[in-house]
This record gives C-alpha cells, sequence and structure tokens, in this order.
C-alpha cells in the first residue's frame, strides 16, 4: 500500500459485523477524525463474503436486506451544512484473495426489475469466483464451453462502488443508492488517486464508504461487479467554501462530476448542468461558452445502469480546458503531495 | 363530515407545528392506534399555511426543506412486517377556507428541475389564491385577461396527495416522496370513499397523512395542487395476510394500484404488474388471461409526473372483472357499512 | 350508423388487401377529397383478419411488417403544408361480429422488447377471439379456470387506433408509430364525436387511417386491443390557419392534446405544452395562469405505452375553463350539427 | 489520406447540392458498387455550409430540415435483405480548415425540445467557428473571457457522424434520426480504423454517410459537434450471413455495438444485449456467462443524447475476451491488410 509523509495521521479501523453500516445516514459515528487525517478502513464485499463458491446463491446465502455494508459513519470535526468534504483515496487494496460475482433474481441492467416490471420469470441465479494474482495483477476465473472450458483473466483495476455522506432533510437512504449525497455510484473513476468531493448535509458530514469492486464493466451490467474486501486508504480534508450539487471528483488528468437519476438521460443531464458551472468557475468562460467546450471535450462513461438511482459520469480532460485557476484551491494536488 | 356507526372510537389529533412530520419513517409515533378506531385528523397545507396571498412567494415565504408536513405517524397496535394495513377514508374536509398553488423555481412538470437539468434560467415564481364556497362546492379565483379578468370556478374534489408508512431496510423518506410505502403519491383517487392497502415495514406500522388538496388535475403539472389544510376521518385496520407489493386502493367501483418510478413507464409498469397479480388473486385467471383482461379494462389517469417519482394509478372496474372472491377479505364493504 | 345531413356528398371506399396502406407517407392516394365531403371508410383489423381462432398464434399467423393496415391516403384538395385538418368522426361501426386480441413476442408493455431489451425469454404467444353482441353492445369471451370458466362482457366501446397525415420533412413511417403527424396514437379518446386536427405536412395531407378496436383499455397493456374491422364514416374538412403542434381532439365536452414520445414523461411533457398553449389562445390567459388552470383541471388518461413511441392524452374540460372564443372558429359544433 | 492495396479500385463522388440525401431511404442511388471496392466520398457538414462565420446564426442561416446532407446512397450489388454490409473506413480527412458549432433553439441535451418539453424560452443562439491546423493536428478557437479571452487547441480527431442503410417496412427516415439502420448515432468510436456492419433491409443496401465531425464529445451535449466537411475512404463489402440486429463495429482493438432509443437507458440495454450475443458468438459462452464477461470488461462510452434516438455504444475490449473464433469471419483484418 502506498505510503504518505509522515506527518499525517493514519488511524486504522476495521469494523465487526455489527459495526456495519446500511445506510447514509441514520446512524450513529464510528470516530471522529480531524481534517488533515488519513483513514485506513477496511471493508467488507457487498455480498457481506457470503457467497464463496459458486454453489452459494444469492437467494439462499444473502440476508436481504443486509447486503452492502459500509465501514462508518465518521464525524469529521467542524463540518458544517454547506461545506466541502475532501477525501482523497490514496491507495485501494484487496483484503482478500478472492472476489464474487452474482446474478440475483430481478435485479441487474438486463432483466426486469421490480420498477422496470414485466411478467416474465426471472433469469437463473448464478455465482462466479474470481481468483486474486497478486503478482500479476488479475483476477481469474474458468468459465465452462460446450467442449472444455475459456480461463478468463482480467486486470486487477480496484475502485470503490459507494462512498457518500449523509444525505439532507433528515433523510436516511439505503447504502443501495446513489443520489446528491454520493453513495452507491458504481463508477470505475471512483480509484486510487481520486479526490472526491461531497457538499456536506449535517454536522459532522457522516461520509461512509464500502463495496469494494477488484474491478467493474462500466455500467455494471448484471448489477455485481468483482465484488471483494478492501483496505482503502483515504486522506480526510474540509473546505469551509460551498459544497458542489453532484460529487464531483479529481484527477491528475480530469475533472469529473457524477450525476445520479433515473431516466439515465437525467443522470447524465444533472452532471452535464454541473459540469458546465464547474468549467465556468475554473475557466471564467460564460454559460454558453462552457456549454460548447464541454460539449467538445467530454468524455461520459456509464457508471451504472442498476442501481436505485442510474449514474453517470462527465469528465473534462486537464489538458483541453485552459483553466485559470485550479478547483477548490488546489487542495488535490496538495494532497497528492502528501502520498509517496 | 360524514358520521360513524357509533360503536367505533374516533380519536381526533391537531398537531401543533412542532409536532409536524417531515418523513416518512424517522419520527417517534404521535400516538397508539387499536385497528379498528378512526381517526379524525387535523393537517397543514404543503406549504405550512404560509402562502396566504399572491404576493408570498414561494422563494421567500417557504422554509425548505419543511414543506408537506404530515399528521403522524400513529403506531398500530399488533401491526408487524409483512402486514397489510388498512385505511379507509371517511370523509375529507377543508379546514380552511382558502387553499394556495404556487409556482416554486425548477420545479414542477413543465420546467426543468434539478435531474431534468438544463442551462435555461426558472420560470418566475407565481401564487394563485383560491376561495372556498361550501355552499356551492366550488373553490375559485380571479385571472388577469388583457382587458378585464375571468373568473374560475372549479369543483371542490377533496384528497389527500400524501399517505404512508414507514419505509423498509431503516430508510426514512422525505415527505415529498413516493414510493412503495405509499407517500406522495398525489394521486386524485385518493378520495373519500376509498379504502388504502399498504404492506407494514416495521412494527406499528407507523402510518401518517396530510397533503390535502382541494382538488387536483392528473399530473399535478405545475408541481402544486390546490393545497389547503384537511380534516380528514380515517378508519384504521389491519389485516395480518401479506401486503400488497404497490399502495392498492378499493373503492365501491374500482380496485387500484398506484405505481411509483421514474421513467413514468416504470411507474406504469409496476403498477401493472401488481393489477395483473391482483386480477389473479380475485377472478382465479392464469397470468396471461389476467393480463388480456388488464389491457381491455384498465384505466390509467396519470397521479403525478413532478415528485421525486412519478405515480400512475392503475384502476380495474369492478363491474367489468368477475372477481371469484372480494378482496382482502371485504374489508373495503365491512368498513364502508360503518358509514352513515 | 348515424346518418349526415343530406346535403352532405358521402364517399365510400373499401380497400382490396392490395391497397393497404402501411406506412403513413409513401404511399400514392387512393382518392382525392374535396374539404366538406364524408366518407364512410372499411379498414381490417391490425391483423389482417388473421387471427380467426385461438389456436392462430402471431407468430406463423402474421406476416410481419405487414400488419396495422391503413385505409388510405386520402388527398385533401386544397391542402398545404402548415394548414389544418379537419376530420370529424361521426360514427364506428364493427365491420365483422369477432375482435381478436394476442400476445405476440417480445411486444407489448409487460414484457421485455427489441429496446426495452432483456436477457429473458420471451413470454408465450396466445391469441383471444371475442364474440360481438351488438344488441347488447358488448364484446365477450369465455376465459378457463382452474374448475369451469368465467365469461367476461365487455362493453363495446369503438375506437380508431390509427389516424394521421403523410409525415414532414419527407419521412415515411409505419402505420405503428405514433408522432407529431398522429398515426398509431392508440388513445380511446378518438371514438365517434371527435373532432381530429392535424398539422398538413405535405401537399393534399394524404390522410390515413385504421387499428379499429372494439375496445382497449388506457394503455393497451398487452399490446394488442379487441382488434376488429371497423366501418368509419369521418366528415373531412380544411383550415387555412396554421395546424397544431401535436394532434388536437375535440368532443362535445373537451379540448384534448396527444402527445407520443419516449420516455413517457415526454409525451405527457409535449402534449402538456401544447394544451397550455391552447388554453391560453381560448381564454386569452397568460402562459403561467394558463399552466396553472390546466395543472388543476386536466385529465391524463394514458393512450398506449406499447407503440414506437408512448402517446398520452391530456383532457381539458370545457365546462371548467371559461373560454373566450370557440376553437377552430367553432368548426366542431358546425360539424357535429351535420350529425342527425 | 492513407493509400489502399493498388488491386483496390477506388471510385470518387463528390455530390452536387442538388444530390445530397437528407434521409436514409426514399432515395435514388447515386450509383452502384461491387464489394471490394472502395469509395472516396466528400461530404458536406451537417449545416450544409451555411455557418461560416459567429454571425450566422442557425435561425436564419440554416433552411430546416434541410440539415446533415448525405453523401449516398450506394447500391452494393449482390446485397439482399437480412445480408451484412460491411463498411471499412479506411481514412477521414478534413475537406475544408474549417469547422462549425452551433446552439441551435430547442436542440440539444442541456435544453428543454420539443419533446422534453417545457414553458421555458430557450436558450440563446450562438455560432462557433473552430479553425483546423492541419500541421499541429488540432482545431481551435478564441473564447472571450470578461478580460481577455483564452485560446482553446483540441486535437483533431475526425469520425463520422452519420453512416447507414435504408431501413426496414418501407421506412424513411430523416438522416438526423439514429436506429438499427444505423443513421445518426453520433459516435466518437466511428472512426478511421473502424469496420461497420450493418443488416441489409432492401437489395443493394442503399448506404449513406456524412456528418463528419472533425471531433466531438462524447453525448454531443449541445446538439452539434465540430461540423466539418468531410473526405471519407471507406472499403465496400457484402456478407452472405445474418446481419446484425444493432450496427456492430470493430477496430483492431474492440468489437462495439451502438444502441439507440429512448429513454437512453433502453439505447443501452439494446446494444448490451446484441453485445451478450456476440461475445457468446465469438467465445461459446452460454448466454449468463457471457452477460457475466460484459458486467467486468465494458467500456460504455455515451454516443449521443441528443439526437432522435439516443445512442450509447458497449465496446468490449478484445485483449480481455477470449474469442474462439474472429467476428464476421476475420473480415476486419482483411479488409485493414488492404490499407498501406
Amino acid at each position: 500500500m502506498r505510503s504518505l509523509d509522515p506527518a499525517v495521521e493514519v488511524v486504522e479501523f476495521t469494523p465487526t459485523p455489527e459495526q456495519y453500516a446500511w445506510t447514509f445516514g441514520g446512524t450513529a459515528p464510528l470516530a471522529r477524525v480531524r481534517p488533515g487525517t488519513a483513514l485506513k478502513l477496511w471493508s467488507d464485499d457487498a455480498f457481506c463474503g457470503r457467497l464463496r463458491s459458486v454453489t452459494d446463491l444469492p437467494g439462499t446465502a444473502l440476508r436481504m436486506p443486509f447486503v452492502n455494508p459500509q465501514t462508518g459513519p465518521f464525524f469529521v470535526e467542524g463540518a458544517e451544512p454547506g461545506d466541502t468534504l475532501v477525501l482523497h483515496v490514496v491507495d485501494l487494496e484487496p483484503a482478500r484473495d478472492w472476489g464474487a460475482s452474482a446474478l440475483i433474481p430481478f435485479f441487474g441492467g438486463l432483466t426486469s426489475t421490480d420498477r422496470t416490471a414485466t411478467l416474465q420469470p426471472p433469469l437463473p441465479e448464478r455465482t462466479w469466483i474470481y481468483h486474486l494474482d497478486s503478482a500479476r495483477g488479475t483476477v481469474g476465473l474458468d468459465l465452462p464451453l460446450e467442449s472444455g472450458h475459456v480461463h478468463l483473466d482480467l486486470p486487477l483495476e480496484p475502485m470503490l462502488g459507494t462512498v457518500g455522506v449523509a444525505p439532507a432533510a433528515g433523510e436516511v437512504r439505503s447504502a443501495l443508492v446513489p443520489d446528491v449525497f454520493g453513495g452507491n455510484m458504481d463508477t470505475p473513476e471512483l480509484r486510487a488517486g481520486t479526490t472526491v468531493y461531497l457538499r456536506v448535509n449535517v454536522e459532522g458530514a457522516l461520509f461512509s464508504l464500502g463495496d469494494g469492486h477488484f474491478r467493474q464493466g462500466e455500467g455494471e451490467s448484471c448489477g455485481t461487479a468483482v465484488e471483494g474486501a478492501m483496505n482503502s486508504l483515504v486522506l480526510v480534508d474540509l473546505l469551509k467554501t460551498p459544497g458542489p450539487a453532484w460529487p464531483r471528483l479529481e484527477s491528475d488528468t480530469h475533472w469529473t462530476v457524477v450525476g445520479s437519476a433515473r431516466p439515465l438521460e437525467d443522470a447524465w443531464r444533472a452532471g452535464q448542468v454541473d459540469a458546465v458551472s464547474w468549467i465556468g468557475e475554473l475557466t471564467g468562460l460564460d454559460t454558453l461558452d462552457a456549454y460548447q467546450v464541454l460539449s467538445q471535450v467530454s468524455q461520459v462513461p456509464l457508471a451504472n445502469a442498476v442501481d436505485v438511482n442510474y449514474s453517470v459520469a462527465t469528465k473534462v480532460p486537464k489538458r483541453l480546458v485552459p483553466a485559470g485557476r485550479p478547483a477548490y484551491d488546489g487542495i488535490h494536488d496538495r494532497l497528492r503531495a502528501l502520498v509517496r
């Protein structure tokens, strides 16, 4: 795991199953954190480790609604509604040598669901177990063919499916939900090296994270990624400046906004409008010129089309857009500089 | 107000502003209620009575997010997760002699919103005040023309925009949200004479109601109805049989399911699939024949296309569908018989 | 069949199968019609009469894409792009004593489709044959129960699923499509007594009609109504005033706009915005007041959620909205007066 | 421009404005082409070259509906309904030294439109002119700031917005439409080096192409890319094997399917289901295992969220999926080998 400037305090936390958080909001904080601290957090996989072989099927092995456990929440000292919570993901490392994916009845993108409801029976359940090869940096599995089998070796590309704060207006949302407070965005853009900006809704922000994915395709088509327990090293900071309308991400190469809504075009619209605002703030362009720039440069990978809300990332490549000033006072670079 | 069989205990409740509930779930019960009791409940209007003249504009007069206050929640004795909560709306009577409607920036159906986001400026704010004429049974207002004005007299058709129980999975939802737990469905079908069936998610069910509308068009296009304080007389009952997947309504003439989701077709699909199930239960038809019957008889008035989820009612006319047995053991007729 | 003022010329037309029109646009006119003429048109059912017993299943009996045949097109003398074509539906009478409905694989509202695509197998095919009882005014069929059967008797409520003109911009659209040019709107509002207003896109308008339904539920859930051959008596007229953005209907009681789009909320939005314009034109109210009126009075029955575009009707009750002047110069009443 | 194996016949074609095609289907072929031929085609920009300075605004300069002119159609000898038309894009070169982008009233992704209709006024019109710097491989423009201006230099990344065949069922569609026949997909994936597979619907296939973009962001947010006249060098071939359900693309690195529909999730679902089929065909995996593979490897860049249908690309990286046999008999590699 990457190391940090020795001046940074690192606090480790591994929750017991009784401490798992199943919601954003509505859960008492596990600990208080001072801005500037690093957290090293262990999180269980979205299945709570209950799918360990291909014979562990979701219908019998899972205990609904207890899925997608979060590690947290953490009370950030000084955070007040309207502020900007800053989380820099220093590193993500698999905490087990296997990950699992599964088909869950009436869940996922290419099946009818309780909302996109049809009269057809569900697809069959199925579980896949991936083996981590740390040396080669891959996750692999064997799949049967009519004669023989095929071995699949996919690059390990760890990400966090879920990071968020307590919602506004006294709401408590399932950890399966992505929305303005972050949550289960399931975007592969949430990888090590990324800084997340979230608007604070309650005193202390009360952020949690979890849902580690050893890798995930864009869209998370079948509803589950290569779900795996994860060790996350995260720098926590706070800005007393207004937080963004939607979760914003910054990497060395991109400014990104993640919109979450249904239908999918609304997830896109919400993130795009905020990206236009952000380009305007960074460059000084007026709204229509910022809209034009976005139109010619944005990269728009689907995040998920399977959760309670769908999520889409709008990415603006830094090299293409001449920013007059850095985002959020340059905090991404400052946090990045603490990583060895 | 209609009266009840004298054997029925009637409990009155008028909340103080401090007692208003802003969410489904997350609020301590106001009182415990035994099944078989009637509640006479006063509820404030969705604007908390703050829009009293056309010069009271939402942006300055409202205190967001404190809108759509609910009266409740009530703990129903004996109610356990999975049960069916039964609420028969005996009567709805305006509790003030005026109602209000308003255009709120970026809220409503014919404007961009925070989700259906565009770069256009919002529509202007505007407030309308309707005067109740109880004798004639109308709500009226004057509207300006280029020369002179026109007087609008609309039939008083009281309904409840919101009725629901605490959600499942530990969630707490804003009273602006409609979903499987009921909530802000905003369907004109929720009028006096209607029995509501809701699946219980938590011990005691914890139901609330509010958001009285003196009348509302189907769709609630501008986002607000003729919002008015309301006296509601409601019979509360409980069935220890499995509650429905989506809120179900029964009147003397129709069985109705209200689906809530986005996009609007998903709200429709969810309610329709449950209506197919219900027709099957009532008639003994197989799924495909029930689907066929639904296809030729269903009436589908839009409820709202403006809330956090959109809502659609699927109505099945009783006279067209030969039911082999009554819905929910005939409780609608039994409760109806208690009304004088 | 209702009769007309003897001064009205009535032209009858029954197409041979070779004359069936499968598209709007792209087909040579069957005949020229002078405004003021009445047409008595026979149209085959959407299945071309090929489903005659429950053993005629769509997959084998139909010859795709040859479904939903239209009778037409007709060249209206004097009609130029931008004009308003006026069609008053005098009467609709079943032209056979049976109608058919069917489940077609991956077609309909409560199944996945080629667009709302899933990996689930299709629902089974099934055909239902309804028998017309003219004396009682019903269509009926027997449906099997586990023991015995149930007889369903539904009111005959004839309507036209499809009426439209040639599209703009040189397009040719399948008769299965509803859009701004009308087409396969599948709204039960298109019944006898209704006047249809359509914007003319090409010289002669080139309108067709067909897809008779002996009755249909709102939404046409399974994708097919009680499809039946139909005799339609229609008065044809023309106004040299600008045609509407979307198909408009007028009955003695309602002004109605039918929007067609996906997702369903866009079908609704399109029709609602045009209804606001229409209310403004009729009453002199400004846009926001017209929006307010619409919000409190509109009735919004779903038309279909199964076609290439979904369709929603926005109905404005005349008795609730004080119009300063009649729609389209009062032509609905003038045509109505020709009916005996 | 890249050159081809000298054995390949190259036919050049530059249409006169009178020869521009405005639709897919409904237009007589410009020429007949034998499979194995290369076409070198000039196409005008989507604005027909009418926006040449920032003072040329769409509302006055364009002549609706005459936008997005296509070069074609071409009759491919031997092509019959059901076959696979193969188009390998050898090279795309700007045919002018400037490109244009514009805001058109009620058109684009971050404004209300005629379907996503609201009562808000349109955004202002604006035109941007980009200058091509061939040596540096960029397109650039100056944008005003409050004080001074900023210069934007964006990489030239030529692509074709539109390529398609005549639709099925006798339809004729505007060149603004993307659907199963291809058309205005507006995906940056349609660049040089890409092979396009389209199902043939009519004898001769009748394909056209146009809508050159010097570059485009994913989503084409404002509705227009850097629109420019283009020279396209395309190898035309034909396979007498069944054509795909949706347009498929193949590059040296990816198999890609482009789905087009509304809402956006349906565009995604349609392309994803076809990608599952394709993975199954290439690897021999069963449907659910192919679904699992897709879920972990697919890259899903938005194509456009502004056209008549929205388009989404599902990309499957070849290096991650062990294909047992090449796509379409390896024709991509064979055509690629003809390029010098």
